[in-house]
């Protein structure tokens, strides 16, 4: 068990109704003038926004509203938050919807307490402790950025997509509704469940052995996940089964399933590549074909590891071959992506062969250096495994 | 899955040196004077409260220091420490030490900043938000109040022992070097075990149904308490195991593990009663008894929950029968506490049934009331529950 510093401060109303209590959880914090950012037409549509600003107005909280964040947020619009915090005294970001809107809200939150540009912190990746205080009402379960300490923000511009890590950009207060996500579309449900689980893998298969108080954690999540994925997927409103992939999908990237290892994430930057090469790729979509790939190309490190991942998540009864019970973990965990009706292969997401080499040059923030922790890879490597996902 | 509210903000340093660091975190938060709370002899003999004393010299903190903390630790001695934060402009609580002396510091910590004695809080259990600042450096992993909300003090001039929750008292920061733990004794270690595992029990079976997210990170830790518990009793210096079971018993009280369920809390209650008769038995121990007990006396409120937990738990295979099957998982839990070396009756602790009408009259402070929710039980079931544990 490698030593650690951890901390997640958010605090979370969870439930029924949970987005009514925003207008009195944010005056007891003192909130004066909140900017209001969401993303397209749904929330507004939904009248979401409307119960959340009568929410704020009972209060007398000011807000000012910053809408049209998109899938994949650019650097643009939050340069346009950051102007806002400044010229109007925002002392708090409200972000209504799902992870794009929240990093959206991280990054505008971090450049309002700075000099320099935002897209400096994301270059540099130079700690931050100034932060406006962010809240966030979550309307996709995914990405986990309603707890987690990360953002990923495109710039067009560059034609590069970057993170950035801070535990001061936590959000402080997460609102969390599962019948909010009564009506999100089937396909964005199973990308949500697909990112969710990705975070899992991407903790649970690195370089350090075995942390049985985390990992057994981290597969009690994964198992929760795939019993619970079938139901919200049939029963879209069926709200015990909504609030349970809500809850996990937070838990799923708040941190505590990788305390004590390295983690390895090479998988999500081999995707996300992917998304900056075609925007209309949804992040889990690309995450389901890349992950059996790596698991394929990278197995061989360790394969036990895999088998255990197998015969816990999956039930799968070991063989006596290690490598076979390996395989067929990576089997069941391609199958479980297709019974959620994503994409198995590169071709599915409109990604051919020749595709590969317009993806290596930004890999990586194109420093050409080795990357991930179970398997270090290098830029063949990144080919090969594209090609096994072909 | 029931609506909640959850916050756990304290900030983890894990692993070999963590006690090292002290000085320079609680500099980087501001502190400036601190009370050093620490219990009996160990933590000075060992050295560890002169390490943290030069680390925190190092940084020019200044600190009072307040020792003798015992175990079920006394509102006499909290309120030496609330005078000496009053007189002293104490702006930090540094505890080091076990739950008793972290239980101890929360109370000061709450006396510090309010008019009224602090037994008054125990009392009435109003809300306070306002609580000096808590570090931990935890030195046995059992209570899990380094992360909880919860303090339990003793008052013996009214012979009672009562409890108090606040989310504002959860320690900001909290050091956790397992290599501190290498040389608990081996009963103390037993019944720390026995402790953070009942902190589970008490979460799983309430009067919720399932809420798979939260039931099966629950079992995750109760597998992980089962299979790292031989390891820390055969091999005390074993760091990997005694890391594992430090970082659980935090997770099992933190209270990720019953977040949307109602949780139950009799046998504590009636476990509190057994410490109150005698000082001399441990909690553990005394949950060690108590708890099969209750089960055997509760299980056919839901014999289904209990045979899922011993499915789950103890791998066993299901016969047919459910009520079987409920008492077989009771029969190992009791089994489990055994191995570990705790007492399995009332009789081992030297209490006898004429001891029972002595409890009653405190139990619950006193009120009459009905408790727990997985049965809710009067004080008729408290006799019978103790009658069985004999």
């Amino acid at each position: 068990m490698e030593n650690f510093e951890f901390v997640s401060p958010t605090q979370f109303v969870f439930g029924r109704g949970a987005e009514l209590t925003v207008g009195r959880k944010l005056a007891e914090q003192g909130a004066k003038h909140v900017l209001l950012h969401f993303g397209g037409g749904s929330a507004v549509k939904s009248g979401l926004i409307d119960r959340i600003v009568a929410s704020l107005d009972a209060e007398g909280i000011a807000h000012t509203s910053l809408g049209g964040v998109r899938p994949n947020p650019e650097i643009t619009l939050v340069r346009e938050g950051v102007s806002l915090c400044k010229t109007e005294g925002i002392d708090w970001v409200l972000a209504v919807g799902g992870g794009s809107v929240i990093d959206s809200a991280k990054a505008i939150a971090n450049g309002a307490c700075i000099e320099e540009d935002v897209w400096e912190l994301f270059e540099t990746k130079r700690p931050n402790a100034s932060v406006l205080p962010i809240a966030v009402v979550l309307t996709i379960p995914a990405a986990g950025s309603e707890a987690s300490k990360n953002t990923v923000i495109s710039n067009d511009e560059l034609g590069m997509k970057s993170g950035y890590g801070n535990d001061f950009q936590r959000p402080k207060l997460a609102f969390m509704n599962p019948e909010l996500t009564f009506t999100l579309p089937e396909y964005q449900t199973a990308a949500g469940l697909t990112d969710m689980y990705a975070h899992l893998l991407e903790r649970f298969f690195d370089d350090v052995g075995a942390v049985p108080v985390t990992d057994n954690l981290n597969l009690s999540l994964m198992k929760t996940i795939r019993a619970e994925a079938p139901r919200v997927l049939t029963e879209p409103d069926n709200y015990d089964a909504r609030a349970n992939i809500m809850w996990a999908g937070m838990l799923c990237h708040q941190g505590y399933a990788g305390c004590g290892r390295h983690e390895d994430w090479a998988t999500h930057g081999l995707e996300h590549e992917l998304s900056a090469l075609n925007p209309a790729i949804t992040h889990g979509a690309g995450l389901a074909v890349m992950f059996p790939a790596w698991m394929e190309y990278v197995y061989a490190e360790n394969p036990a590891r895999f088998a255990f991942y197998g015969s816990e998540v999956f039930g799968l009864t070991p063989t006596g071959d290690i490598e076979a019970d390996a395989l067929s973990a990576i089997d069941e965990t391609r199958a479980f992506f297709a019974s959620l009706g994503m994409p198995t292969t590169l071709e599915e997401l409109d990604v051919c062969e020749e595709d590969i080499e317009k993806m290596i040059p930004t890999l990586r923030a194109n420093k050409g250096e080795a990357f991930g922790s179970f398997k270090k890879l290098t830029m063949d490597d990144a080919r090969a495994i594209y090609r096994l996902a072909l």
